[in-house]
């Protein structure tokens, strides 16, 4: 945030991997992330980078927000769903799984070998910095108020994101799973990264290791009147630089794939 | 199913580590084991073995179905809570993450190092197996109809199950963390095997590796009114061959502890 | 073996990725694999495909026999020490460690998850089908008789080779770690796929996981006045079907390494 | 080595797991430790607490220095080989691969699991602090110069380490693969915490991990006149603490294998 306006000033386009231009409300911010935001004044002007959503704006914009890992993968398993007011907003739940890579290059103990491998545990279990990211994305595309309870575990690898979203479906509203599998389909058919499996499959994170895909499934559980959202991602790509290239292949007029067509290496 | 009868006929008591006795409606047995079961006349007659639920009954039992693995770590979470009727029952979702001796010895090519390290998935989305299980404990223990999407997950490591588990707060009821906190704590007070970990602590599964105790915490997330319950235990232990000690020592009078006071080793 | 007539025949160039025409010696073959030859007659016609070695014939030749994993690393890595006659080749040792992938992707139960993770052990100890075919390209490229204790070890990860060599000197020559420094690099200086690490520095799996680069490492133990060469490739890639492109590449005359550049996916 | 002198002075009994008081010459220490060593006056005071070599003094000792961990998985290899002065004690190899517990627990970024976990690499290739330690140990128990080449490794796992040990038979010396069974099982016969494998077996990791014991196997190679040894140890058990408890047993009289009967937990 201290670097950004001195680079538009000198005319170059500023594409921000970091947290501090995601989130349009300076107060929730600064609450989340404790500290005095360095210039508010450019926050209106931060185009958020979720190509599936804002291409359009993308394309001329100057300034971008690249989404964080967690809701990259969370608003594109949503977003079909609230966008055509199938699921009650206000209890949709997020239990995310995360490779280690999620918490950076920190010599830290808690992501040392001998303490994060061969085991899981949840974090962030009261709260978690992504949560107001995933709202404030989720409202702004389906124009509805948000009930989200987001947790994020920690799980023994080092790549990936698997997001397992729980939707209640609306009282008013009859759901299939033939058409909920439309309704997915149809939404990211044009979209490059965004890769709708087929019913009865479902996607794991060595599938889209070191590629720019996510992975997606939709599940209708009539036993509970639930749609079960399944999407994968590697944070370190789809959920970090790679959609940040992604960005600049729309911003600068270039092929939106260049760069980003490898596929995944197992594992 | 083929053993026990002459067991007991022969004076044996049996605790069974198999499924085959631990639904109690023989034709919901029959449709997700897709068996005819070679035994049905006994299925009234086996106690359930969960030692928190049945302990009295397991005293004078001479043959136990000893629970599944996904069972208890998500039975001993939801039971605080519905026994004191706080939440929705219709409304639960257990998210499940178990490592991959869960699925057993077999040779089977999902379960190679090179295919299931380094990666998460989810499986059985549509229906698995333990979904009738958790649902009629759950149901007998509360009086309550239970409406349960379950959804497990295989995480790349050998031992261990973390249950997430979400449930909708009652409308007419208010809860707070305090309120929640003090009725688990004072539910497990007494059990040997089950902790309840102060607010604020959150199990992970190398805590219980290789031990007989399953570790609990209970979160109140009050901008959703759900609350958010953490269950950790060793499959192969708890969810397994330690519980059926477990129900041995209740049944012939043992120290309900003996041989099974062996701490996790990390990892 | 059977196989390849049929294919040259038809005037269809072959790169075998299989150990049926590695071994000049039939009889050695046959006494290791354990079965008849099918296809004896072809084995003087097949061009070793290692192309530090015999690049010129491979430009030239229409039937490939491809290296196994572990002597293309431990072939590399001996190399520059045999052939500048700097080492007793009769007391060479190659303890390698290879990841569970070596073995194939056959459902066995020694290469499960939970068998073989977090654990090290070796195997082949008194034998391993790719010693003849070390022993016989060392000797080639060496003109000398070749003792090797070669021991293969099974590594808890996915990729990778890392094949620690020693050697000790010769009774007669003197060396230094310049050298022996300055004589690696002089021998892969112009090696598009084999870099001589700095002294120094030193290989591991990672740095070539999923590229077709073998990193070599050379030490002059003074104390012992032995040779530690280390050598660490990906065994999927210049191991076997990098290898195998890299082959075709100087085949059909294309740019050695088209479709090979790359870089390592960490981890 | 600035608490002993005070505790002995106290009347307490010491058992320094350290690496302070392993090396009697203290000016060796001090160049490998490469700080001015604080009490050189107590070294010739410590026994070093390999039960297996000096378990009589061990009894009357009231001061003892554990050895490390790599020491006593090799020096309990090569141990039957030297003492029967069978192997030419100036060429020996061991090539040894530990799990990364073995550096601590400290927060330095190597050992996090993103840098850690699927790869294998060197370390120490020019020179590593156990070298002295074990040469010491060595020559003591045979009574001649010893030669060594040690490599200790990384291997992607926590706990284990396995050494590969390599020794080429004496000229003079005539030996058969049953001969060396039946030396090393002579050898270990009465030591509860060594186990030679039966010939055809070899040890694992795994197979300790979280015991006390150490599994070697002895293998005979006549294609180089060799000898091979593999020898395993949980690094934080009989390489570590567990033997600080086996002295402590002997020490006090208690039997020796009390509190350390526990067997391995798999994985």
């Amino acid at each position: 945030m201290h670097s950004v306006q001195p680079l538009l000033d000198a005319g170059v386009k500023v594409i921000d991997l970091s947290a501090d231009f995601r989130i349009q409300d300076v107060a929730l911010w600064e609450q989340w992330y404790n500290i005095k935001h360095a210039c508010p004044e450019l926050i209106p002007h931060a185009v958020y980078g979720l190509p599936e959503v804002n291409r359009e704006q993308i394309k001329t914009a100057n300034f971008i927000a690249v989404p964080g890992c967690y809701p990259t993968a969370i608003q594109l398993g949503f977003l079909p769903l609230l966008e055509n007011d199938l699921v009650d907003s206000s209890r949709l739940i997020a239990d995310a799984k995360s490779g280690v890579s999620g918490a950076g290059r920190k010599a830290v103990e808690d992501y040392l070998l001998c303490e994060a491998t061969e085991s899981i545990k949840a974090y962030g279990v009261t709260a978690h910095r992504h949560q107001p990211e995933i709202c404030q994305g989720l409202h702004r595309a389906a124009g509805v108020e948000i009930g989200l309870t987001f947790i994020p575990h920690l799980a023994p690898m080092v790549r990936g994101i698997l997001a397992t979203l729980y939707a209640p479906v609306k009282n008013e509203r009859n759901v299939t799973q033939e058409q909920l599998q439309s309704i997915f389909e149809d939404r990211y058919a044009s979209e490059p990264f965004v890769e709708v499996l087929s019913a009865g499959e479902f996607p794991a994170t060595r599938n889209v290791k070191g590629s720019n895909r996510c992975e997606i499934s939709v599940t209708y559980r009539d036993d509970t009147d639930t749609v079960v959202v399944l999407s994968a991602e590697d944070n370190l790509v789809k959920g970090a630089s790679g959609q940040a290239i992604q960005n600049m292949n729309v911003m600068f007029g270039l092929e939106e794939t260049a760069g980003l067509e490898g596929i995944a290496l197992l594992p």
